[in-house]
């Protein structure tokens, strides 16, 4: 066999932390480094920062260029950040070293739309430097688009598609839960919206586009609407207190539209404990069309645990990919990998210079 | 705009003529033949034959070499037979001419385990002639396989599967309703499962091979079987009439094993009619790993109006493919066609030479 994967990992969140922990356990897979933004996390063990009780002999490193160098990684998971601007840069320089990369920032799950330029640019260095870049996450990536797209595969016409994610929060880091607002006052959430902290969710418009894509649809107009969910009850996580009458989180919905018809509609209330107010949580689709679909499941997909093992699993698929840019639909889909992940290449497409 | 994509249909049955009939809505798409093993539907009106009320002006044909010279299809939907054995030979003569074919008989879901040297030889031969292969439907093809590796993508560990459909067969054929032992005693079901008459479901072990391929699992072996759903009442479709105390379908489980571990079960009752006595149609899947994931629908998705479906919606990722042999699990995800079919295909993958 082969000598292992040699995976890098950028980011050292809770994203970061729990895919680093993952390519640790697979095998196959070779946790070759861990890149960090933050400058003081440099030189502290990673085993210590991905939240092991044991050191594992390797640093973290925040100089990218110096880590690729050293490491020579066949591919990277990026879980540093959530905008395709902010995403661009570390991917442009991975690509530069002809190391495939998996990014699971929000965005890049299908950044033809907000950024053609940017994925022209992407899509050209990919081929230049022979690698694969794939946006993925549980949302976008999977439940409301790819899940989405592969039951309309079925359906001889479609003329709707309504879904709702309602999740719980509790398990999200800091960054996670500022974005939706937790902790609020329901005044400060209006007022963070207006100045662009809270964002509520990131992704609707990257989902619609990629559906419509999948499609064959042409989008005319997608409107957002975000609220504040206003606990009436004393809500916690390690990271955040909310008291009644504060937010526990965002309810955001997206309604895309062809000509004046309804087209899709996304809902996704995220809040942390939504049981303490007999909220259950849980997954729905729903397919208006030739026929009728409707595919359901309660709890929700978790977004943290699924967005780790999904950016993991789909390394087989990236590698085995030709070079270019990759959206979830491009791909064959993902599985878990219970075996060794070398089995699932095709023949080569490691490459020996990297050895 | 391209010349239309010429597609010919294979098989004037409940699913042939499903198919022939969706083909004819689709943009992009023409149909440009249809094949009966049926000598006495030589030169019948397709239109006739798939059940609409008018003429199309095209002819069925029963030699496959006679329609292939001349109408010189792009692609062809095999929806004849359920074996690979059945199915070997039309498929052999379809890739001979470098025609892609996607076909719906069940073992070819996953021919490599049932007929691993067929499955070679069809391999072989498509990449030979320049054209791919593909097996898929509902089931096998979807719901108990496709579906349940897809979900299995978002797991970082996965301990067992358990899935069920529970669907109604009122909408097939006489051949279908046959093989489920539908109108038979119960003392005819048995004779009929020791005959081989009754087959139950096919594809169970397509099914179960398909996903441990994909999982990186190897199974040891697998259990079948299959028990008559005796009726309480009077139900008929317009090609069975079932009596209190005679069978209205048959209940088939699988269970598959690693060592002495259970992974896989998959149950699929199958009846005409089960409202009739209060019996819920619908999927589920529940796998047991990192996180637990339950997905469930009803109705069914159903079995044959989808399989029409994928078959179609699929033409644009066989004619996409490099050349071989695939299963659902090996090609991006199926969407609904709603614009023009031609738009998803990558540059020059319809051969001028065909023009």
């Amino acid at each position: 066999m082969n000598d292992s994967i040699r995976v890098l990992v950028l980011g050292t969140g809770q994203m970061g932390s729990g895919i680093a922990r993952l390519v640790l356990q697979k095998h196959g897979l070779q946790l070759a480094g861990l890149y960090a933004r933050r400058r003081q996390r440099e030189g502290m063990d990673v085993g210590r920062v991905i939240g092991l009780d044991r050191d594992l002999g390797i640093h973290v490193e925040t100089n990218l260029e110096n880590v690729l160098d050293r490491v020579r990684p066949h591919v990277a998971i990026q879980a540093t950040c959530s905008t395709v601007a902010d995403a661009v840069k570390e991917i442009s320089v991975l690509l530069g070293h002809g190391v495939h990369v998996i990014s699971i920032a929000e965005e890049m799950a299908f950044p033809r739309y907000r950024s053609p330029t940017i994925a022209d640019t992407l899509e050209a260095l990919a081929r230049q430097h022979s690698a694969a870049v794939l946006g993925t996450g549980i949302n976008p990536g999977f439940v409301l688009d790819f899940l989405i797209i592969t039951l309309t595969g079925v359906c001889a016409d479609v003329q709707a598609i309504n879904a709702q994610r309602v999740n719980d929060l509790a398990p999200y880091g800091p960054s996670v839960l500022a974005t939706q607002g937790v902790g609020l006052t329901p005044e400060d959430f209006g007022k963070g919206i207006e100045s662009g902290t809270v964002v509520g969710h990131i992704g609707f418009p990257e989902s619609i586009h990629m559906i419509a894509s999948a499609l064959g649809w042409t989008i005319d107009r997608i409107e957002e609407e975000r609220k504040p969910i206003i606990s009436n009850v004393f809500r916690e996580t390690p990271f955040v207190v909310v008291q009644p009458g504060q937010v526990a989180g965002c309810l955001h919905r997206a309604v895309a539209y062809r000509g004046d018809k309804t087209v899709v509609t996304l809902n996704h209330p995220q809040q942390i404990h939504p049981q303490l107010e007999g909220v259950e949580t849980g997954d729905v689709i729903e397919i208006t069309g030739t026929p009728n679909l409707r595919l359901a499941g309660t709890p929700e997909i978790p977004g943290g645990e699924g967005t780790c093992a999904l950016a993991v699993n789909m390394i087989p698929r990236v590698l085995n990919a030709k070079p270019g840019l990759y959206s979830m639909a491009d791909l064959p889909i993902p599985a878990a990998v219970l075996g060794d992940v070398r089995k699932l290449l095709a023949k080569g497409v490691v490459k020996t210079s990297h050895g």
